[in-house]
């Protein structure tokens, strides 16, 4: 990051854990960006301008061009929405909106200001999910399997507001694994059948099972968010010339016959350099395939009340 | 209806009660289309070649340029992938699919085919939403409120699937109030929050209470599977110029000291000249913005368990 002339001058919004941890790292590596401004209730950088929300940063920074939006996603359509209309690009953190509602207004309020807006999904940016997704071009895919159990309260710990309503429960990991498999298969994903389990006095499950299609190819997934000991975000895909394997939510990828491929996390920096590509062709990349499925199993699936839980 | 040498031949998919009610009167009564051929499991009509399914229908009439699908949504999406596949435009009653990725993978077949995709949703053809949007057009727009109100056992009679996984229960009926809605406002219809309450023992909601946003207006759907005596499916509008009321499902308007305008029920003639529209234009029309609220409602909405129901 520099303050070059020819780099957008961007406006951070959520100086959360998500922020420091991968936005500000990725940011400061890229000299197509600088950063000029945050906004945050709480929290501020050093030697940054720092607003109290959105629409202060956009009335004091006017120099800004582009803004990247970290907050959670209940709320993010209006902030999203503020900043279309000042005429500037977008970059949403997953999932891009709380609604596909939300998102397809957002789409529109884009296209018709000129503005670039980018629903970012960052697992899709594992170092395995591209030549995953290359291997498999030529191949006839035959079943995929998705196992994503983690525990809730290692990886969030307190956070009641995820099995409330609109908290997605153990779709928030699980949307993850939908955004590689839309893209790494080739045919359209379609939701055949769910089932998830509530536990008793929250809306929003801690397990699922999805029954899918991909042309041909039947696609399961197992969502657990009970899980202790080692972690699984592995996706398995039988093909006609072997099984393909990526593990540790996209980031190790094994071939038939060959050893599994490592390579360093790149994934908020691979985001950020295909914003910058998508601002200098004037382009969108407006993908909500991950979330449709998540509402699709809403619609279809089947509830059972779980136990109660308490984090 | 006439063999006249210009006219789309079509095949009709689900010879049920749509079907006879709404679909072939309309096609009987417009030049610009001839029934070629039907595809049914059960059903055939004098004197139209007849199929028992779509895909015999497409390999026995290959004279067909179109189809128009009345079959329930579970299932409707292969059938229209067929006839995409088959080069065929695709007329498809609402709802247009069993779910949300399937209208998106189905909008893409579509367009890389170079037919007409035509998502129809008939409660927008009803004699009073065409007035109501162009009345409203330069109001401002301060409350919406949706009252769909209908009785299950009347409407529906033993159809248990409406209340089983994806069979939306009172959504089924209240889609039509959405699709209203969503053609009469002119900005977009954001949803807040829901709840629904779904029968012991079944998946879908009897009754469901939505709060949503157009722009600065609060939109508010009270939605009743369980209305017993007079029906309601009125939708009332808020002005700075007074208040506009749409009753019967549409088919009545009344404006503010003006006496209620009633006219003719034409919503399928007027879906057909649509579609003869479409189909002569090379256009698509692929809205799902009804079903996106549906969806947005399953994904947000808050559950409460009623009581058994037993039709």
């Amino acid at each position: 990051m520099a303050g070059m002339a020819g780099a957008i001058r961007l406006g951070l919004v959520g100086i959360g854990k998500i922020a420091r941890d991968q936005h500000l790292p990725a940011l400061a590596a890229d000299d197509r960006f600088v950063l000029s401004a945050t906004a945050s209730r709480n929290a501020q950088l050093d030697q940054v301008a720092a607003y109290p929300d959105i629409d202060a940063m956009i009335a004091g920074a006017p120099e800004l061009q582009a803004v990247s939006l970290c907050t959670p996603p209940d709320g993010r359509y209006a902030q999203a929405a503020s900043a279309i209309a000042a005429g500037l690009h977008v970059m949403l953190e997953k999932p891009p909106a709380a609604t596909l509602s939300e998102i397809a207004a957002l789409e529109a309020q884009a296209r018709a200001k000129g503005v670039t807006l980018f629903t970012s999904w960052h697992s899709r940016e594992a170092a395995g999910v591209a030549p995953a997704r290359d291997w498999l071009a030529d191949k006839r895919i035959d079943a995929v399997r998705l196992h994503w159990r983690e525990d809730i309260r290692r990886w969030h710990p307190g956070q009641e507001w995820i099995l409330g309503p609109g908290g997605f429960g153990v779709f928030d990991p699980g949307i993850n694994a939908l955004s590689i498999v839309t893209k790494i298969l080739r045919e359209p994903l379609l939701l055949q059948s769910a089932w998830m389990e509530v536990p008793e006095g929250r809306a929003s499950p801690l397990k699922a099972e999805l029954a899918m299609r991909s042309g041909d190819a039947a696609v399961t997934a197992d969502f657990d968010f009970l899980q202790t000991g080692p972690q699984t975000w592995d996706i398995e895909v039988d093909t006609d010339k072997g099984m393909l394997k990526l593990s540790m939510g996209g980031s190790v990828l094994e071939l038939p016959g060959e050893a599994p491929q490592k390579a360093p996390d790149r994934e908020y920096a691979r985001l950020y350099d295909r914003f910058a590509q998508l601002v200098a062709a004037g382009d969108s990349d407006v993908d909500v395939r991950p979330l449709q499925i998540v509402a699709d199993a809403f619609l279809l699936g089947e509830r059972r009340v779980g136990e109660a839980f308490s984090f």
